[in-house]
This record gives structure tokens, C-alpha cells and sequence, in this order.
């Protein structure tokens, strides 16, 4: 029974269809369909959202591992986390059965449901989710133990991100919203259902593992030496198959992939854009 | 004769095709079609840039009135503006024979040539631009004297602003780097004709002029009521006429235009997404 669930939007102050989804649940209610469950929905890092920021120090949603939580904060976000830990934790003893955590991305993934390990209850979900959303993606972050993730989400006794794109950051697109507002239906109508010991066998679904991100190409002195091949742009976990262009290079070149059949995402994130992250990739499973 | 040209990136922080294009052409040279061109490449808020956002206390692209030059300054903006007064004016006895501002936007406007007065100038370059690039829209902003305008661009004796979208803030795609680059070269292309006196006698051109800014609907307590409505988002500088869609409601209705046919622009600008400004709007008009 999952019994305490959170909805939790402004993880990232300028993510605005998590922000708007949870201010309009906060000012109106939940959809009435769901009023059988026990939810709290809140905003993660106001400070953030009124400075219209992704974070104002550290990113909040890389403050959520053991270590940082049990450390002495070093910045805003950590002492946040720390705040949050004890709203919505302690980890790994909380009373929240389910934290739902809402993005969004500049990066052209759909309605993708990132969750964090492929047991039995989160296979259900992402088959049910397929079902209901065929145009949604599935994404398994499990290349560590849920726990060790520094993701919010990894507060609750089970915890999944809502990740919705492409959305500039700072605004909010109707397109975005209404997927976004879809699927987090969707997810608390399987929780109704597995509640009820009522979920239909559904069958197996694809989904996306995660494995590495890629990183522009730099100069010697670290300046951007390409931009986004226009041929990879915007098509986020389509192959990517040896020999297909990645980077259109400022000097007219081409650069293509040399790697093994992938599916890449967060491609041209504006988050990552500092880090000199180009794209993750993924391969293909099935759950 | 325009001797002294002037090529901004930077004005606002976060705005990276302009940032990218200036910085491959100080690190690379100005293309060699334009060697004979005395053009200063230059950075507005390198302070902005570093912090990847728009501006750190007001934005740079409104300190430029006469009134606020002159004025003792109130914020690091406007210390900034009246540097850049230094180097780029002093405003009304300019060296700069043509300032050219590079920005981009979230809104799909593709390539836009914003320009601020319809002499005899300013329409041969519209025509002259608009023959080289038919995909691209000619935005007018004459309803105050050239002068007048907050805009970093009215340093020069001349001003004029590349405005290019759709791409989300803090990141580049190449689509709109490459349109940002040809509008670049074209006037640059217009320029060298003009100052030989060499301009073609072209056709007159389809191009907009700004009416007014239309805000969101918001409640008594001012919280936003509704979103763009997904058959007017993208479609910026299409018709839009009476009874057309405008906003979809959080409740689920959709409010509808009531005024006459205008040509909506800045379509859902996260820039002015916290000003609860919505789009502009523009009639069609020749130049």
C-alpha cells in the first residue's frame, strides 16, 4: 500500500509546468478521482522559483546522497536539502511512500517517466504508463543503487521524476503542461490500482537504460569547438547509429558517432550547457 | 559611408547564438568578404555571460534612454550602459556609423531584423535583406523616435537588432545559429553596397510594425490564469484574427481574440515571462 504521496514541483526554480501543475493541484485540489489518496503537494526551492533560477548556489536536485545529507551544508541548496530531509524523509526511513518529482527539459524527450530501479512495482508502472501514454518514454536511471542517487525523489521509501520536453526554461508551454499534468494522472492512477491489488497484467514495454554522458568537443583553452548536429537536434531517443552526425563543428566540419548503436537524450540541455554536456545516451531494454 | 560598424553579442547574458557568433569572429576574424569593413566585434555583459543569465540586477537592453544615461546609476546595468556609452556613443554623436546588437529569443520568430526607423536606409536594407532571405520577417519599432528606445543598438548613428528564435535561453542549436550568422552577413553584404553606392533597385517588402504588448489573464491576487493557447504558440507573425484562440485556461476554457487582425511576435518570451506579458502584437505594412 502506498499510503503518503508527495508531488513535489520547483526542484528547479525556472522548470515551470511542475511549478504551475502543483500551483493550480495547491489552489484548486487534486482531481477528484484521486481523493482516496493522501497527497502533499509542495514547492521544493521557492527561493529559486521567485528568483526565476534554476538554483542560486548548487543544483537542489545533486544535494540528496548520504553523504551530503549527513555533511556539515556548504551552500543554500544543501542546507534546503537538509530542510527537505525532514519534510519529506529522513531517507531511507521516510513515511512517504511515493515522492513524485516534476522537470522539465529544453531537450526534445516527450513525456519521459525517469525512474530509478526496475523491480517489480516500477515495471508495472512503466508498462502501465506505456499503455495509457504510448507516446511517453521510459528512462531507468539504475547504473547505482536508488539510494546513492542525489536526486529529491530519493527521499521517499520510493521516489520517480516526471521529465517533460522540449520547454525553454522560465516559461511555460501548453503542450508541456498538458503532458506533464497527463502522466502525473496517470501514475497516481496505477497507485489507486496497486492499492487495490487491481493493476491489469500488462505486457512487457520498452524503455531506455542510461549509460554516459557526452561532452563537447573543446579546444586546448577549453572553448566550444561545435554546436548539435541539426540532424541530431530535437530527435532525443531516436539511433543513433555509428557514422550518423553528432557535432556540426564552427569550422564547417562534420563530426559523427563512432560508438556502438545508442539512443541519446538531454540532448542540447540548456542545464548542461556549462558542463559541456551534449547529450546522454541510452540503449534499449525492455521491462 | 558607413565607416565604423559595431557587432554586439552579449547584451544579454544568456542569449548564446549572438555570444557564439562575436566569439568565433574575435578568435577567427571576420569573414574575408568583409575585410575591407572596419567592424568592432565586442561583448555587452561579460558579467551576465559568466553568470549565464539574462542580466544581474535590471536588463541591460533598457538603460539606453537619454534620460537614464544621464542620470546617476542605480543599478549595475546601468553602470554598464554608460560605459558602453563611452565606448560606443556617446549617444547622438556616436562614432559608430551602424551598432548591430545580436539577440535571440524563445519564441518562433526565426530570423528577425528589428529595425527602429522606415528612411530611406533602413527600407533598402529591409528590401535588400528580405531578397537575400525570404524566411525572414522584418520587424518595425518606429513608434517613438529612434532615439528614444532603451536599446543598447541606438548608441550608434545608426541602430538595428538581430532577433532570432525559437531557442530556449543558456543553450545554442545550430538552426538558429546558422539564421543569426546569414543575417549578419547579409548586412554586412548591404553595407559594402551601400557605401558603394550600389544598392539594386528591389521590390518593397512585407514587414511588421509593433502595436502593443498583451498581457495575461491573471486572478485578483495576480496569479496567472492561463497559458498560450497551443494554436497560437509557434505561430508567431501569422494572422491572427478575430475569434481566433489565444489563451487556454487552467479550468479548461479558451479565451479568443477580440480586437482587429494583427500579427502576433515574442510569442511566450521567457524574458517576459515574469512581466505576465504574453506577445506582441504588429499590423502587416510595406516598406
Amino acid at each position: 500500500m502506498l499510503q503518503k504521496i508527495a508531488i513535489v514541483g520547483g526542484t528547479h526554480g525556472n522548470e515551470m509546468s511542475g511549478i504551475q501543475l502543483v500551483s493550480n493541484w495547491i489552489r484548486h485540489g487534486i482531481p477528484g478521482a484521486f481523493s482516496d489518496l493522501d497527497i502533499d503537494c509542495l514547492f521544493a526551492n521557492t527561493a529559486a522559483m521567485d528568483a526565476n533560477v534554476r538554483f542560486l548556489e548548487e543544483d537542489l536536485n545533486r544535494q540528496f546522497t548520504p553523504q551530503k545529507l549527513s555533511a556539515s551544508p556548504t551552500c543554500l541548496e544543501a542546507r534546503l536539502a537538509q530542510q527537505l530531509n525532514e519534510t519529506l524523509g529522513p531517507k531511507g526511513k521516510s513515511d512517504f511512500d511515493l515522492v513524485i518529482d516534476i522537470h522539465n527539459t529544453t531537450s526534445s524527450m516527450g513525456a519521459t517517466l525517469i525512474i530509478l530501479e526496475a523491480d517489480e512495482f516500477h515495471v508495472q508502472l512503466a508498462r502501465y504508463v506505456k499503455h495509457h501514454m504510448p507516446e511517453a518514454n521510459v528512462l531507468v536511471e539504475d547504473e547505482k543503487q536508488p539510494q546513492e542517487h542525489p536526486y529529491l525523489c530519493t527521499l521517499g521509501k520510493r521516489g520517480l521524476m516526471i521529465e517533460v520536453g522540449a520547454q525553454p526554461q522560465g516559461l511555460l508551454r501548453a503542450d508541456v503542461y498538458s503532458l506533464t499534468e497527463k502522466m502525473a494522472e496517470v501514475i497516481l492512477a496505477f497507485v489507486q490500482l496497486y492499492n487495490q491489488q487491481a493493476v491489469p497484467a500488462l505486457p512487457s514495454c520498452d524503455a531506455f537504460r542510461f549509460i554516459e554522458n557526452i561532452q563537447y568537443p573543446l579546444d586546448t583553452e577549453g572553448h566550444r569547438l561545435a554546436m548539435i548536429h541539426p540532424q541530431l537536434q530535437d530527435r532525443d531517443f531516436a539511433e543513433l547509429d555509428q557514422g550518423m552526425p553528432i557535432f556540426q563543428h564552427f569550422d564547417g566540419s562534420t563530426e559523427v558517432w563512432h560508438g556502438d548503436t545508442v539512443y541519446p537524450h538531454f540532448i542540447n540541455e540548456a542545464a548542461y550547457h556549462k558542463l559541456h554536456v551534449a547529450f546522454a545516451t541510452a540503449v534499449k531494454t525492455q521491462l
